[in-house]
């Protein structure tokens, strides 16, 4: 049985190779850029005082390295394409807590709520640069954060085709970030659409922080293809808890005020399932998401409207399946034993969050 | 002689050539990122209607063409190149009109002003990625733009070389931009730095748009670095007549409001320079410039110390100078006749606009 309570070995192990290597990328930023960077990253608090955080979970990294790994290579190879996932997923973060006015995360103030919003603009511009000018070079980043001694080695990295995957993966993100923006001034839109817009705007990326290792390796391509299913289906299933958690989880656990998505009108998944529907109750809901001002009890009733209408198990049953959907695929072509059940971990550990 | 009064014709044929390869990769953008993407580039107005537009002069498509000419290819090796600059140039104006909190550009209401701050965000960051997509598959948009029938010849274009040598230049351009905002909050900014925040801000994609050509056409590392040194300081060059367009410039032909750069307090080179000079003048110029709120008459004032204590002759010498040195580095390495000639009157067009 795999434990799926605990948190996967593979966490810490990839904390102790990315993060130096993250670290170290960050140091090539600009002084104006770097202080924002490093407070963003919970590495420094807003004085530039270093706090020891070490942002999120770090389960994309995680990825990048098991993807390497499957493919059968060993874990560093991964590490330069897991730097980039990293800096791609903060720089959509610092934009999108601009772009939905979201003034808190992990319990502080966001950059451009702290900083302004030029730097906030600024900032995540230079992380996704600098994303690209890694991946581009994987052996430059490997060399300095002493993850390889031989430059020879370092140099079969497949540099071109990790920033092919990097760069179609922030464009598609990017993309599903638009449409996202696009639905909170409609009325109504339906499951697949909403789906699709989830895939972009997060399935994308995971999907190549799960491939790029092998991209990295020099995979062949289905084991490429397999991985980056695996990824792109856990992706969809984390969005799915995360969904979850913007409406019914816990401020104290996810960072962020109760009912955020319900306010800004976020057609998530649970909203897009309960209008699709029909009916009554969907009715109202329809017709108190389309109020001009929404007080604090036409929230809750909002709320409450999403799970009488069976938003709440369509999204806790598209987790199920989208995690069904992600282990099968890791079954699809040869991968490494070890990493492969590592993945299988992780991907219970990530779909399993509590809201 | 070299005729500086009239438009080069390359400028109309790089038009040519880049124009329809623009327009069919702003095609692959999702209809809510596309649709803001072709209102800045002045393809469409505000609802969406075509209006004949082509946006600016296409100085940094042309230097694109001729960069791949002059190191001895066709033309149209160079396309790519010119496009993905064209998108970062473009990102960097949209951010940018964002950041500077600039209402107007060429005459029409900016993104941000008429889209909101959040399509502006996401619109600049669609055009970046999609710069990187296509310079490292520079041969997918060659064949799509028609520019070559055989794929075997444009699969010989160096797709990773360039999209290190475009990933490299937006990161300087931003590092740039973060410093030029960081100068509007200091009092006093001498002319070394004002000069490498410049270098950064539009040296480097200048050099790199002069240079891509001739790296997609996988030539030498001198060549290629002589090309980007004709663009860097005619980057520099460029800057200078803009910084003097900035405070001097008629609207009417600049489409900016007069005196847009002082009231921002933008720490450019005329005012650098004047600062610099010391003495009454100057200390009174500091004071002004310190003051919490700026009227007309203090801004007719300020611009009034900045000539007076010599920052507009400074600024002057210094777009000559770089001429000068851009033209220089062009007689560094043997570069194809014709184009070598274009690239100087090129230059001299850029630098001897009216102001």
């Amino acid at each position: 049985m795999i434990p799926t309570q605990s948190t996967p070995a593979v966490l810490g192990r990839a904390r102790e190779l990315v993060a130096p290597a993250l670290r170290s990328a960050i140091a090539n930023l600009s002084p104006e850029l770097r202080s924002v960077a490093e407070y963003h990253l919970g590495w420094v608090d807003a004085a530039g005082q270093p706090i020891g955080g070490d942002g999120g979970k770090g389960v994309r990294p995680a990825l990048a390295l098991l993807s390497a790994e499957a493919a059968g290579a060993p874990g560093w190879v991964g590490v330069p394409g897991g730097v980039a996932v990293e800096l791609v997923h903060n720089f959509s973060l610092i934009h999108d807590d601009l772009i939905d006015n979201d003034k808190e995360r992990r319990h502080r103030p966001t950059v451009w709520a702290l900083f302004g919003v030029g730097r906030a603009v600024i900032v995540g511009d230079a992380l996704v640069a600098l994303a690209q000018q890694i991946v581009l070079e994987p052996f430059e980043l490997a060399m300095a954060a002493g993850l390889v001694a031989s430059p020879e080695l370092a140099a079969l990295l497949d540099g071109r085709r990790a920033a092919r995957v990097v760069a179609d993966a922030t464009a598609a993100m990017i993309a599903g970030q638009a449409l996202d923006m696009a639905f909170e001034s409609v009325p109504y839109v339906d499951v697949e659409r909403c789906l699709a817009m989830e895939a972009g705007k997060t399935g994308a990326l995971f999907g190549c922080a799960a491939s790029i290792g092998a991209v990295l390796a020099g995979a062949e391509a289905p084991v490429v293809s397999a991985l980056d299913r695996y990824g792109m289906e856990l992706g969809l299933a984390f969005q799915a808890v995360d969904d979850l958690l913007g409406i019914w989880g816990d401020p104290a656990t996810t960072g962020k005020p109760t009912w955020s998505d319900l306010r800004a009108r976020k057609k998530s998944l649970p909203v897009s399932a309960a209008l699709a529907g029909g009916g009554g109750l969907a009715d109202e809901l329809a017709a108190l998401l389309s109020e001009p001002e929404l007080d604090e009890p036409a929230i809750a009733r909002i709320a409450q409207l999403v799970e009488a209408c069976g938003g709440r198990d369509l999204a806790e049953a598209e987790a199920d399946r989208r995690l069904k959907g992600a282990l099968g695929a890791l079954g699809e072509v040869p991968l490494a034993e070890r990493p492969c059940i590592e993945l299988a971990e992780l991907a219970h550990f990530v779909v399993e969050r509590k809201y």
